[in-house]
């Protein structure tokens, strides 16, 4: 893939709706084109001491960084951010270039 | 993509020369067929306040769960493990069954 990628590890509240979180998620995704792949994940097997109370991964990947750059102030995102970040209880954020150093054959 | 994921994000010491971790990494998954998809990354992007310290991303993909249990036992594992672990300050690892919400058309 490569391209440039923001990828966002949390840790929700213990009283939110998930469910409706991802919803919202993959509605501000399916909505701005520059969002070129969306995945996310939940830890389902590393150990606790490992994953020190994160419990999903979101990962986006646009085609270079000004399309990131033009995403963080779009509209969506930005009313959906207030949302999510009242839903979370810690997280980490990186933003890099993408080195893929091995793909499928 | 989709997919069994091993999510690796970390803070390196000072004093770590991240080219020749890399290339141990590297080495690791060229010699391990489980691994489908390796791909890293630098935080170039985020706010110190976002990242939280945390500089790399390294991602790698498995077809499936029990792929990845293999790859932890894998010799090869064993001895980087080592490696990686002296060289870094502080690290979340998640290992999750990806989901894809959004990719190419």
């Amino acid at each position: 893939m490569g391209g440039f990628k923001h990828l966002v590890v949390v840790k929700f509240k213990e009283d939110v709706a998930v469910e409706e979180i991802l919803k919202g998620m993959e509605k501000l995704v399916s909505e701005v084109d520059a969002v070129k792949c969306f995945e996310w994940g939940q830890d389902i097997e590393s150990e606790e001491m490992l994953r020190q109370g994160f419990t999903h991964v979101f990962l986006m990947t646009f085609e270079k960084k000004e399309d990131y750059t033009a995403f963080t102030t779009h509209p969506t995102h930005v009313e959906f951010s207030a949302t999510f970040v009242a839903a979370i209880d810690k997280f980490v954020v990186l933003d890099f270039p993408s080195v893929v150093a091995k793909s499928p054959a």
